[in-house]
């Protein structure tokens, strides 16, 4: 910051010096290195990297695309996702059923923004993309922990790391965006340290059965945050919900959900083919 | 919660404790085993099942499918809900003339959430459902009382107990979602429950002649309850929804209704087949 | 209330009891016995009478349909008014030009709500119909007056029964919905007796050319009431609506309009015609 | 309000009164009788007189039309336009470009608002109306002045009258509809004057080239007010509006805009043209 | 303001003055003169420019157009822009794949706004302005600043100037607007200063990897201010959002998106063959 430290930061000393160790990352980090091709147990774990949402409903005309055709797109879907796999690791899920505005939607990781939007872009091309719609699209970042760390919360912190999945294969996934209020933001970070402390406790009971990954949107889209959780036990995610609603923190959010997008696990050629029969 | 409770739960103290202590059930709760069959009486009173509720509004090129065709789509909707008696119990109501949003709306019960998914999309490809489009979809899940039981709330439980409803065959059904205001989560449990008694006590007149039934939605979608109703008496409903309204609960809900959906009541095929008249 | 005697009631005194009060029709009140054919002076002054407004909008493809089927839908129209004159009571009124959500509105009263529902169901499918798309839908109750009763507010009762209307015939019709907050149905019936009084002095000198009729709607709409008008004086009509504006009742409103309809008063026949032009 | 003074009347004192005092047109006024055919110098600024305001949107259908007949339909409109010449004056404003939701929005002012709809259907019957949607409708009536009349503000009265648009003929109208909290409303009228007077000062130094007329819609429409505006000078139009947001009426708007629309002035033919090419 | 100063200017001194002070710029200001062409270095950092963002999606007619067609269109927007350049400068950013409401967006600059309304005109007209829908449109005039001056803050001025884009080719360009509550336009202008000065301070960290544009829209279009933005650093522009949520001038926003508007950076001509093939 140099040229700053001669201003008058008087002036903004308290929340915003707080807010801007609350987000350790140096203001110019520069993207994950890519590796030479996508592993999905890297990109999934790393910080830095691009998480594109994006939710399509079929239009009427895809009724009279001729059943062998519609099929076919199974397949042609299939190949552009071998197509990009150098880029960008894409998993579709099959909303068709379970929510109003969409019937599948796809979570697209890159390290470089740009490509992902390629792969969109072709994807729309393709034949069930050239009958789809799209209703919803959230573009995250994905970064460190920046509240539960070995430094500020080491309790917790070990609580996170030390329990993990065991339940059956999720065959559920949802996507849940999340903004907080001015007043959130506004406050120390030693309070709102205090507040996801607080909102976090509950969450380690659920870490058997319910995966989270957090996404950064604040300024990229009208969200703060994209929630991503998979699971096989709606009941244990609906109670987790319950507990989450139940803390301070949720006084802050003036977004949580609108939409919560729920749909179900499969291979992208087997969404594909469920729209398709 | 084992691990956790070497963590800094002092933080975690009063009003998530109470939350977790109202949601009794544990976090890893088995949906309900499936019978061999769905048997309505069943289903319908059994706590850990699904209820999936869909309205469909008819596009215009319904209007364009030809009138035998319309009314054999009546009886495709008939043997698909047979096809699939053994994983989901159908219900349909006729919406037209009296909503604005559908036409028609289905009440899906399953145990296993995928089963009534796969319904719906097959429904979706039958003759009625390739000419409707969806214009809501909520999915929730039947639970034990949360406030109002005997250890609780002894007298009102009894209440809620010894009447049962002794009017003519309700005619109509309504579906109104419920969403409380972080405000109202945030309460101990103890004055939760005072305000659900002052809720409930008044409901009790009406057990006569208006059926209710209630699902847990919360983070499955943008709702926290879905309630549903039937009564041939919609004016005793409206004095109904006028005592819940003057009751200080009332001031938590963020959601009450939008949409509110009110149906006739009748068999499937008979929905299909006035809407295809 | 039997039962509930022995239940701890002494949570639900207060606002309750008031708001059970101030409607004192019976939790399971019957209809007002349908009279052998609808009469038009009966039904539009009777209580426990059902109000159907729903405004419609021609699509694109109307101006299609060749003009003389256009025409003929008129007395397509008319005869299904004919048809069901034993069963619902229709007017209709012409909104194209005055509304942007819709062409003409329909105002359905029924002593059997499931009657007005195949009405409407019928209507749709006409050539009119089939060529509108609803876009709005309200139900209500008639009922006895809540507040402004002989024993509750004798001066302001007989002021409400000592003038009546007087100017030329009314040429306009407006359907205005109004939703309250919980704060309002919360307050004492002493409280809200005393707004509504306030509410009602400005409005007596506007009986002589502003007819008024109101629908109770809570739980069965995303509305309290539905407040319907006819005027031949517009200007009347908005310096009435500022006086309701300007007293402290209008604090209690979370909707009032949104929409406000605006229509012309014609023969059904005579507005499809309008719109056959 | 004769039979009014015999009740309680004690109850509707204050804010009521001064209410009706504010809004001094008598509850049974005339409306302004025509003259034998709409003088434009006349009818803008006659008060009594309705003001329709309609916003359209062309359909992807009429590209399909032959460029021939686009251009014929900006005579078609012409035409309409002097038919109805004895009724109604219509204004016509291009927004293609500068708006979302509309290609051109209409100003018909009439002494009877069923001469303006008749205009208006008649309008929409024509080859460029039957390839447009109306995505907008405002109808109003002008007053005289409600707040700073020679009486209550003789300072900002004169300063109203002795100042008159000196600049370039304007180029630009803009429509902006306002509506005001229940708070507003229930201000004594001496609280609402003094504010109104604030508002009013930074606008006299715009009079010279900013032009703005002023209908009220309470109750007619979902807005109390709409207001018009035509200038040369945008960044000094921005300037006036940035001085009215800062003071405090500011904080009763509840709705100011939403939609702004933002046209440029040309006769009608010449709106239609332009749309033609 | 020579004649109100006979006025009751009593009642507008504080907030108002500082509100007019703030905003220095005399009413009537002209518009910059226009060079004989359009210089984009010119352009870019004058004020009284204005600034016409649109949004526009592809309907599916698109992909009925022939493949040569479509690609024929990148010509034919490109011939356009340069038919065009004396009166307007053009850019195009493609926003498909990471958006939902458009697949590409048009930043307009013209000293005279209905020049760049002729232009989208003729845009619409093209080919692929046909086949697009415009989906927002927002139109804002430059100005020089209000706040961080040299006067008023002489440390934070020159840390504006003395530091400057030092990134990659920005890759990314976004669109946010902005509208501020009564609240913030009622506060005096040292206060206002002050918010902004703490606002600006953490923002100096990012000039050298995010580019900054400011527009004005208040009474021109539902917001205050257009914020425009270029990067190569998505996450350091996350960050830098973040700052800016962070500081109590955030309380004062009632919109800030809604949408956000991400796009890639490309000539012209490039977005349309991508969104061609």
């Amino acid at each position: 910051m140099g040229k700053t430290s001669k201003l008058r930061l008087g002036l903004v000393a308290g929340a915003l010096a707080a807010a801007l160790a609350a987000n350790a990352l140096p203001a110019a980090a520069q993207p994950a290195a890519a590796p030479a091709a996508i592993e999905r147990g890297k990109i999934l774990t790393q910080p830095n990297v691009f998480g594109l949402f994006t939710t399509l409903k079929l239009n009427a005309s895809w009724n009279a695309v001729p059943a062998k055709a519609r099929m076919a797109a199974a397949d042609e879907v299939k190949r552009l996702v071998e197509k990009h796999k150098d880029n960008v690791l894409v998993d579709i899920y099959l909303t068709r059923g379970l929510e109003t505005q969409s019937d599948y939607f796809l979570r697209v990781h890159a390290y470089d923004l740009a490509k992902a939007q390629t792969f969109m872009r072709e994807l729309r091309a393709t034949t069930v993309g050239r009958h789809s719609e799209v209703t919803e699209t959230l573009v995250g970042i994905t970064k460190g922990l920046n509240y539960i760390t070995k430094d500020q919360s080491p309790g917790l912190n070990a609580g996170l790391f030390s329990a993990t999945y065991s339940g059956d294969a999720p065959r559920y996934a949802l996507m849940v965006p999340v903004k907080k209020s001015a007043e959130w933001w506004n406050k120390p970070l030693e309070d709102r340290l205090k507040e996801i402390e607080t909102h976090t406790a509950p969450t380690l009971a659920f870490l058997v059965n319910v995966k989270r990954k957090l996404y950064h949107s604040t300024g990229i889209d009208d969200t703060d945050f994209i929630t991503y959780f998979e699971t096989n036990d709606l009941l244990a995610f609906n109670n987790l919900m319950i507990a989450l609603a139940s803390v301070p923190e949720n006084k802050y959010h003036v977004r949580w959900g609108s939409p919560t997008v729920l749909g179900t696990i499969h291979s992208p050629e087997n969404v594909i083919k469920a729209l398709a029969e």
